[in-house]
């Protein structure tokens, strides 16, 4: 029998009824102590679906590069919201009226505006819970706790859909220069101990102001922007996208898919109900965001249940399985080949044969040996809007255009590259 | 078929063979960059042995509280071996001979000095391995390394057990100013972001001195060390002992035992292999000292393999287990009532009447809901050797008579404390 | 001719009429970003005498043992002035009323609390200007402001004197837990660099409270207040008293008691108009406080009068005076001896024979190469108020008393050290 | 009479003959520690040459924006003799010989390369002391020293003129990317708090190599260059070439040429020996490189000097210099109009004509209250060679080549602007 988070949760309610040790301060490493202004913030931090972050790491498995990485979604969620509250007070402070309920919409929003992840989302969407995306489900669990909280939450939904007028409020939830990329670009960084990435968080708020209705930024904040953007992609190629974790996260893409592959063929495995759901069934969206059981299914999910499961994997009968999955284990990741131009068309084919034979494998079996993919450091971005720079005689302009002395444009131009992986043993040179 | 992790290590450097990305710089957002300096460090921390770190945390539930407490064992030993090669730059620099040999042999000391360390160990060792230390363990997992190494470690072990002849170098690796301190203070206020539990680990390291011997601090090091000594009292009180994690932790522990309780009983439970083991089977220290596959199934403990299962029996149809492990996992914690003086003898009972009648237990299952231990902040020490200070005029004296201005000695006085956890809904005033 | 500040100013603002500049937003390397909030704050600001402030350094001379320790009393007090508003915040959050009036005054009261320093302080109340008080200055300089800005300073001079009905707010500008020791001591550990002096000022702001109208802590803020006692205390002896900066300071004061007996026998003295006037002329307190132009002459005094005349006179014909002033202008500094116990009442006699034979002086000359003194860890402390701590069921308790395991009346014992200082090449062992 | 520095120092050597005090850990803010390698560094820093630099401050008038920005070249030199000491470390470990006599050289090398700067150089060089820079007298004095150290920087000055056989040697002392650069950025921004223009010293260090006698990155470290490239230029804009801190400057500039002028119409000025030296002579490169007498009255001159004078021409009965005295001492500073175009040729007539109708003031009066001048963000750059990357195959190329991602060429690019300054009270529109 599953329970749901929401039962469970009036359960627990009444176990714990009173709640006078609230704690409304927290410490951050990052920004030092954060205070959280509107109870019904509490409260959802409280709720199971959003103490289920805690258990869902930020950065999946870059920890393997950089061990300091181990912060959770949890904590980057808080910390965006932080830069929210000092972002209202700045826009206020300039003039701009943001009343109190959509000061407690808009912190909601931006504190909920990740509660779709799953674990390893990147890993998991290609893997046992393909063509759902995180955001899909974020919409949906916002609506489920909306129910739960009597509407408290319309006006966050609406701001966090973009269906609310004052339209700068969803900006600043998403968009170039949301609270979100603030937080994570500032914590990442932090955590992974690449100071390079550091983002002055504080000095852009600063300079963030409303201009028609648009979140603009000052034209003195110029060079915070440029840095920005320069500190942005470097986290993408340092970290995001390191070659190091690219491989273990592919790899970690090709367990999934092999246990899903075995599972569908009847073959047992060891994993706690929730992940066992999801290996044996096939959800298509639609299923997902009309069967409530699903999202209670999936709200179970967190990194627990994969690393846990990959754990006894290791020792599967299935060599596929347990190569691949002792391996991640003990980090003893697949080679990787970082490339700015595409690979011959007869590469991957030779890859394949030479595992074939170094392993005994077949070609279906040896398939999950190599991975070949491209990327891009657009791939984790979401929006599209362009930050704009307001200037003293009050006009805007995009800030790719704004710069005298940079070529803003080509920052934010995507690069593509491609990439091979497979096991290091391989007698292969590319 | 359980697979040894030795045997497991062999297949897998059977497929790595080749090894020439090697990293030999770490990025620490403690220390910025982290150097190895003996191959054979990487060696070790390549081991599933000690990659099994990554997966263990260093402050268990303490990140209940402080948010940010992420941080595992595998970054707190390296981050250890990082000072103590300082440490051995700075003796050396004042003219103390540490041969090549004995640096090596006391970086692989410190680096291994936690590995024997569980899952939530001081849960652990209150439940299911009871009786048996980690230290005890880590002599015996070194031991293995060393047999598998060769004999590469014999000179780190006998550090390790202090019967090297140059005392000091285990005086670094565990005595009062160990470089396991200087490094778990350092790092647990850095990541808990309390800050006011910041050690100057750098400063200390350059006052560090040898004489006679003996690690000392020179005379102009007294601040310092004041310093170290209130923060650690500090971070005592305020982040190892805090009476929320002390809540947490003791709750764990009493999901533990039930778990173990039911298990007995023949009752089923989801369990990983490993934790499946000793759930099921009572391991004597002698047992698990000289039996081998004892020690190999330990190895596969970690924190997933316990909060993992806490998941899943957060519905089992026991209700002691299940309302244990959805209020662990939903953070609903206890209250605890934390003092100086001693609870009177008939509190405990009272509480329990309480607990029956409100939930309906009989007095076996009661038990499990109420808390009753006593805590002192020499809880977590381990050495009993005082800090020498140096002076100039090369007399030695215990640190706590050296200090003309503050009474050192009322600083490391042992301050014992008790407290009582039990349901937040009980109609209880204490 | 000289002309007064306050004249100054009025042709200033003449031309420069227009202030459309005016900057809102300083950085600091300490917090960060400060922001002023009440456009009075800005008008003080930007006075000459406020601007003086940029010219005397918070630290002496310091920066001869700590380079890096060159910051000034300007950015000390507007610092002090940010944790007053944060203060501010936290107080009126925890529903006690600061009205907006009380909010500005209390703002300008710590914004001018140090108004009255000179340069080198300590060293110019020992030599030049002695008898008057740079507190009895800091008032005096209050009224004349508050003159020529129409009163507006009232409640601010109200609260300075503690004349004002809300005491609490006297406490935040002068007390054991004013902003100016939070301010200082976390500035001075800064930029000095002893990092072990850290105070976690914004920890113990957020556990500040009234009660009765008295500042207080909240209980739990206790290892917050034993930390910054230590830190306190380690900042006098590390970095305020440390040695080398004894005996550079009264070097100091050697030096400028030289330049006045010289003055006064009619030599003719490199000085600035203003240095030249203290001197010459012997002022009393009464004399300070009535005339108006001794005040404005103070007020052109700062430290390029004082180390800018001691590098001229370096090369003067008087040996007493140039051999000093070259000394401590090449940081040649004498040699200290500092101890517990007194020294023997024949010691000084000694060296001063020692220094008639070696430099050929007489008596009176050899008098400035010879510094006895004594000096304690309350040298700098202005207030005798104790810090209360405020218990969760609303009584206060003295923090010596509030501790159950740290002896903090230990901590607050005076502690009193005699030194010794004299040139490098004497031939005396102490 | 003037007394030489180095007469002086044998006075003083004389004076404090031992020397067991000698200090060789210094605390510095930025970077921890700071340890002398070698005894001649402290010597070098002991002479009066050196110490002068204390007194002269690395970023002239820019604490009157960035109120924190008070460091000196004394500290900005021993931090760059730091990161020199890391930098030889990483490239030993690379395999690259670096003797021990190399790397005191180098080390000396670095310690002195500022050493020939007099206060507020830029200004300096614009009014009293034109046609001399200060690297030449860098390289005068450091023949000076070597003179005095009997030949002991001898290789120190090979390596500073580029005369040495390892090349690469005097990179690390004057390239793009040399250790002045690295400790410079990153000092003014921690002091400055521009956090933005932060630079990660220990990485890029980590990261540099040699190559064909030539300094280099390795690969990996491209994305820490395009950051530094971006740091240094935000650095310039917001810092080095502040609208503010120019308008400043060229008043400072203004004011000296002024008081020149009266110099030398006989008006009397107060002013120190060496400052009144200057003022009053004109001092050709050729005079001032061979008279030895003019190097001694240079190193007497320091921003005492200078600040000390203005703030007694303050009350001069000259209007010109009086007005300009008292606003740049009260920080009245002229209005600055910075623009990307030229100004119209007739603009700078029109406001002239204006100051004179509005001051009284005739032609040759009035050109003192306007600035006209132009700056490139290549104002403060040295060196022309580029930052060359090494490749994983030993290839080389210049790092605008090397970026697939960035058009780092555009970020090299010079940056012109335009800008006009006159007092704030002018009815001039621009």
């Amino acid at each position: 029998m599953l329970i749901s988070c929401s039962k469970l949760r009036l359960t627990l309610n009444d176990l714990n009824g009173n709640t006078q040790n609230k704690y409304k301060i927290l410490n951050d490493p990052v920004y030092g102590f954060i205070t959280l202004r509107h109870s019904i913030l509490l409260d959802v931090i409280d709720h199971p679906y959003f103490q289920r972050l805690r258990r869902i790491s930020q950065l999946g498995l870059s920890h393997l590069v950089y061990p300091g990485a181990l912060h959770n979604r949890f904590h980057h969620a808080i910390g965006a919201m932080h830069l929210m509250q000092h972002a209202i007070d700045e826009i206020r402070q300039k003039g701009h009226e943001i009343t109190h309920e959509e000061s407690r919409a808009v912190s909601l929003a931006i504190l909920l505006h990740d509660i779709g992840h799953g674990p390893f989302s990147h890993a998991l969407e290609h893997s046992i819970v393909s063509g759902v995306s995180h955001e899909d489900i974020s919409v949906f669990i916002m609506n489920r706790l909306n129910e739960e909280f009597d509407g408290a939450l319309d006006m966050a939904i609406e701001i966090f859909n973009d269906h609310y007028e004052k339209r700068f409020l969803h900006q600043l939830v998403s968009s170039q220069l949301d609270m979100d990329r603030l937080d994570y670009l500032r914590r990442d960084s932090f955590y992974s101990g690449v100071t390079e990435g550091q983002v002055s968080s504080e000095r852009i708020i600063k300079m963030l102001n409303v201009s028609d209705d648009q979140l603009v930024v000052e034209e003195k904040g110029i060079y915070s922007i440029e840095k920005f953007i320069v500190a942005r992609r470097l986290m993408y190629w340092q970290v995001y996208l390191h070659k190091t974790v690219l491989s273990a996260e592919f790899m970690l893409v090709n367990i999934l898919k092999r246990a899903k592959e075995l599972s569908s063929r009847g073959v047992d495995l060891f994993a706690s109900p929730a992940l066992s759901f999801f290996l044996r069934e096939d959800i298509s969206k639609e299923e997902f965001l009309s069967n409530p059981d699903v999202l209670e299914r999936f709200c179970q999910l967190d990194d627990y249940d994969i690393t846990g499961a990959i754990k006894v994997w290791a020792s599967h009968e299935d060599r596929v399985l347990s190569i691949l999955s002792s391996s991640l284990v003990s980090r003893k990741l697949f080679r990787i080949k970082l490339q700015s131009e595409a690979f011959k068309a007869s590469t991957r084919g030779e890859i394949i044969e030479e595992i074939k034979r170094k392993y005994d494998f077949n070609d279906e079996e040896a398939k999950y040996f190599v991975i070949q993919e491209q990327i891009d450091n657009k791939a984790y971005s979401t929006a599209a809007q362009n930050i704009k720079i307001k200037y003293k005689d009050g006009s805007l302009k995009d800030v790719a255009m704004a710069s005298d002395h940079l070529n803003l444009q080509s920052l934010s131009e995507v690069v593509e590259k491609h990439f091979m992986c497979f096991p290091k043993d391989l007698d292969i040179k590319l």
